[in-house]
């Protein structure tokens, strides 16, 4: 198989459905990327890369961000204390949805992929202080892509930060009921910056095999994580990570998977590779409709199903 | 790898905390089996057969039926007809949950392994009469599990029937916003059925395996449903099979699996085997406990992860 | 004041604004009445009787019957008991919904005037044999309304029975719970009756007057209820006898009502008068849109606001 | 009737109940008050004011603060612009309660009583300046009393500021779907400082007389508000002033009343009277335990139902 023609036959194939989703407005910033615009790249355990498309385009990362500062959790304070704020349970409510929050007698948000789970991830993070809080998340953010420079951007941050009033609910919520530590507005402004954080559709890709590769960077040959922070991670990507569109995309594409509203989903097949797409323009329920469209065709041609 | 030690060495360490979960009292016959009793089994792709425990008790099926009556809608309807009666999203509403089905606009049931679901899929057999319906369904079981013999319980039958005021609930409100098709007394009637039907934990790896081969089983070695299919059901176990248990089964276990009140489990590791576990004492969700830390041994093992 | 003509003129300035509402169309035999149809009648606590429109129309009361029902139940077994199945809260939910049922920790229908509670009321009555229940219930609306002939319309309790699948829901959910007693299916049975007990605009009326003053038929001067059940009757129309509209009604009209789908509304004006509208042409919530208006005219005109 | 004794003997007969409360705990400085203090005043439409026990003990108005800034936005904006961000509706959804927001189409808050209805309320007013907007609420309060020097409890407004997280959610989710308008952070301020304006039971009966006299203060005589103002605000106090305990109050009382959890309960009689309670334990719902056992004493010997 020649995979360029592979991932570029995909690309190509996914031009005319992209067309259907819309680019997110509800942050002002992400409104100017252009809906036409697609990317795919692999990374295998070897750490060879392949790519096609925009692959060098800057995009902001939003919700796979949630995997990051899950996996930092995991990893600095452990599974039981994680658990003790966040569930572990799929749900198909809306990434911001918060009525959850106050019909469940728990209180814990359903899972930390969706907004209210996020908030509490980063909140728990809260030993340190708040600016060395997301100076971590930035430095894990950089080995599991295997980038150093890598950066939020502040434009980004500061249109999240803007129209951000959903996300102080939940935050403001969480704190009413003792699951938010600390103070939420310092907890938020970190959400809002980590949901800023830039990188290519390669860097993600490198990311997807990390988390593939049971922690270590296949490109830098570093463990960056555990391989029980990955299987975790792994396992809520496969039941949650698409929010309403998780069961459609386990039926479609078949590896564990998540996006972000700034049109990116990265993909990690166990002991296989680290997959990533781009394409802003988003599905109802805020998945990228190009993205989703390559990775089911290249999980098909490269027989990438795990389920 | 000794593998009948490998099975009765997990029994083995599973027996405590079995003792921690609690049979099914809900539905009077069932309350009636033993809370100690333990049994794993697993069907490789050649056919090959290895067991341990009480590995020939016989138990209802409950909500491992709900995979069969799909695959035969999704088989004998296609998937966009039954997709237009129930979706294909995750969640953590209990398995009998009601209020979902008013408050979404469209009124359909999240999935087909939920009670509301399972019977939404049952109603949309109903081109046939009902007796032809269920003798359907048990005919595929036949099929799945390699037992031609294979029948329902009449005594669990009459049981559920009695007591199961709350999925007449669910039924009634389904025809109420047409989501179910024809006489709710009827589709009930099959649901019940369905849930009574006995098999040993042999024959749900057998049927395990059968979706694990992509539909051939690998005893018979007759090709039972297509692989479109058994994906669609697989995926749909991965992300749901557990109810609120669905992540934590995914994070323990890693492999696709349906669960039923009987105290069955069912898993499908992809083109590798089925394995099936019984134990009838269920935690807070309705999953076996025993079941679940046999799946859990097993996996770690015999390194059955796929996430 | 010459009261025949406030009430045709209220009848008459309501002609327009009742042909923006819509005949109730879910019950077939309710679709067939006159949308234009409208009257109104009160009577004193002497026993005085003026009325205008379709004055002697016979019309089934529909959720009007819910009153009659919780005032037996109040009558018969007392305050405690009645409130052990069903609150006494507003709630603005839609006369049939069900997910408050689920979500509650209770489980108990909020309050006996919407459908659930209502249901609820009607299976605390079966002590009784079922017929014997229904009996009770006829007897005592031909006493508040002071016509012995008083009955139920057959064809609209059959279409009542044949498109009452969410009201089937709501009893086999209750049944579910403990709420309801005995079998939902002969519960539903009465309660389908009760909706179809036809009576005209004068019979509310004087139905209306008995419960404003305190229990006593005005006409007949029997005392038929005690003033406590009046006043708890009283109550709850006050604060929820128009569904979502309770507020509306309260503001713009300003005493306790009980209004039906048939297209009927009950009024008392404590110790002052009953007053009764019929308008079968509802608004979004299920309440006569000529009906409210003609009793805002009259309250306006007569000053009969109490809050 | 000697007043002075009726009011003092139903002082006396409620102290025992009112110990089956609690006072307020989850604002620190409400925690202070003396769970067993109890005081009843009421003012006829001449004026005339009679009183017992605690009659001239400050306390912080709380949620009664809601029907000021209502009848304030109701006088400048008019009722269809009110009615543009808030709806009229019954419901026994907690005061803190925000899973409507996000489920009903609208988003709109349920009433102007509940917490997100009233701070909505609060944000319409804010053509003024902040500062601007809750002198005129202060102002109104004043007039509203015949008390000038009214003022809020500046301790008691920071405790609510630094408690107030829950409202915080709701605020900012109310301006995330565009029914608050402006800065949350300052209307919320207001909602906090009107929350805490002190009074005595005294101050309330004033207030109250003033509702009940069509807007008219009976001790000053100047016509503080219009009488269809007064209309709307007892009929939403009529349906909603008590939370999930309306339904109760109305049944037990059966005249307009509105609670707050600093223990006063105001109620107004129309064309009769008002008359306020002050007894800061409380029952679960967050109303005057001691309060409403008076007004309900005191309501039966003085005859003052009006339902």
């Amino acid at each position: 198989m020649n995979m360029e023609k592979v991932l570029s036959s995909a690309i190509s194939r996914a031009g005319e459905i992209t067309r259907t989703g819309e680019v997110a407005s509800y942050i002002p910033e992400l409104a100017k990327f252009d809906g036409g615009s697609l990317a795919v790249a692999y990374c295998d355990m070897e750490g060879n890369l392949v790519s096609a498309g925009d692959m060098e385009m800057l995009f902001s990362i939003q919700s796979i961000s949630k995997i990051i500062s899950l996996a930092l959790a995991l990893e600095t304070l452990g599974l039981e204390c994680v658990l003790s704020k966040v569930g572990n349970m799929p749900t198909s409510d809306p990434f911001n949805s918060i009525f959850r929050l106050e019909l469940s007698s728990s209180h814990k948000p359903l899972n930390p992929l969706i907004n209210a789970g996020a908030i509490a991830v980063i909140s728990m993070l809260s030993h340190e202080t708040p600016s060395g809080r997301f100076d971590k998340v930035i430095e894990l953010t950089g080995k599991l892509t295997g980038r150093v420079d890598i950066d939020y951007n502040r434009n980004i941050y500061l249109s999240e930060k803007k129209s951000g009033q959903r996300n102080r609910a939940l935050a403001f919520f969480l704190s009413s009921v003792d699951v938010l530590e600390g103070d939420p507005s310092a907890v938020l402004d970190d959400y809002f910056k980590q949901c800023s954080i830039e990188c290519t559709t390669i860097d993600l890709a490198v990311m997807g095999a990390t988390l593939a590769a049971g922690g270590v960077n296949p490109v830098s040959g570093e463990q960056v994580l555990s391989e029980s922070t990955c299987a975790f991670v792994r396992s809520l990507m496969m039941i949650c990570g698409l929010y309403e569109g998780s069961g459609d995309f386990a039926i479609r594409v078949g590896f564990p998977g998540k996006s972000g509203v700034g049109g990116g989903i990265v993909g990690a097949v166990p002991d296989k590779m680290g997959i990533a797409t781009y394409g802003p323009s988003l599905d109802q329920f805020g998945n990228s409709v190009g993205g989703t469209a390559i990775m089911e065709d290249i999980s098909r041609q490269m027989q990438l199903r795990v389920l």
